[in-house]
């Protein structure tokens, strides 16, 4: 109950996002771990070159040069520029499906997973506001981009809908919302959460994540027999 | 009640914001009606190239060939492009004041005034994905634009958390998050539904905010005797 009251209380300042959802520790080997960096290194460097100068206008070359690795190196991880944008839309999936496995397995309660998800999803690459900004430029600019990001969104909100109708099976969240609906509102919580962050040099992207987590939860929370319909009156 | 109920089943389908929340009616003559429009055009012209090209790269004579109007035009409007940034975020903070001055007076309920601010908020020039996308994208782009948004927004914060104030002390409002806080979370879900909108052509605006709102307020409703501290136990 200790997660619950300091959601509740909002007393994110002591209580932050990172200290109450753990990351998700993914143990590797040194050669697993050079690779995974790499990749990041080709995902963030090709990301903020089509938010500055557009997905055609961008070249493998370009790309290499930025993250700093031989060019040969880029088709090891991707065999055209268009695979590297699936390929981080599959990145972004996988954690939702990690979460969606949490739920279904029924260890862990929906606030549990939900909370460390929005956490999840907030890290690298959106860890800075310069790389936030570039990530969410990409889904306002001009194509493969943006209809990508929107096939991405799209799949997510399937998985997030997923994990919201077992959690109301199981009487965690309420019923009287669809599933759909709840999933999508995760959706625009997280990018209006990153998007104010963007703006707002002042801001702790911890605190931000909590206090919009703690609106999600105030929000779709189920409390036994508060939400059902009016009933007719008997004249 | 009848307004609360719609909420909180979410049956938006049936009951949109705007049938919900009528926007706030203003009467003017032919003339006023005439130069408001013209303002428009330049606002929507101006913010439309300045997300496309930049503001630096954008001439007053691109912004009034773009709105169709004489050069000489933009100079009764604004004395310069600086000018007209500052005016957009004006406009957009007399949306909040008017909000605030009906809360002030106290005869209408905050869920109300809340529900009326959100849908006038993302009203023109907001309505078309186009300009949307723009208006999102200037946020996250260059300066001077990112920078006069970031005050805007900080500004715009002020006075929401004002209104929150008022509310928290008439007990609409829960009072155990900040005003400061709830302000916060009113903009990112703002933002969240406008970048989500945006991406997905299947969404209604109307219902994306519909049930925005209803999240909102199903979270930071005031529910007596619900959000106490937890009381020390007595051993």
């Amino acid at each position: 109950m200790v997660i619950y009251d300091c959601w509740s209380s909002m007393t994110l300042h002591r209580h932050t996002l990172a200290a109450l959802c753990p990351p998700l520790v993914v143990t590797t080997g040194r050669r697993e771990r050079r690779k995974a960096d790499i990749r990041s290194r080709l995902f963030r460097a090709a990301l903020e070159l089509f938010a500055l100068r557009g997905f055609t206008a961008t070249t493998v070359e370009d790309v290499t040069r930025a993250a700093d690795v031989a060019k040969g190196t880029f088709f090891n991880y991707f065999p055209t520029k268009e695979h590297l944008l699936t390929a981080f839309g599959e990145m972004r999936l996988d954690i939702l499906r990690t979460a969606r496995s949490e739920v279904q397995l029924g260890k862990k309660p929906a606030r549990e997973v939900l909370c460390r998800l929005l956490s999840a999803l907030a890290a690298e690459p959106w860890e800075t506001r310069a790389m936030a900004r570039c990530l969410l430029a990409n889904g306002l600019g001009g194509e493969p981009v943006a209809s990508l990001a929107a096939k991405t969104m799209a799949e997510a909100r399937h998985i997030l809908s997923s994990i919201v109708t077992i959690s109301q099976r199981r009487g965690e969240i309420r019923s009287d919302w669809s599933a759909d609906d709840i999933a999508g509102l995760f959706q625009q919580l997280f990018f209006g959460t990153m998007y104010r962050w963007t703006l707002d040099p002042h801001l702790k992207l911890t605190r931000c994540l909590g206090t919009a987590f703690a609106l999600f939860w105030a929000g779709v929370e189920a409390r036994p027999g508060q939400f059902k319909r009016p009933q007719k009156r008997s004249s």
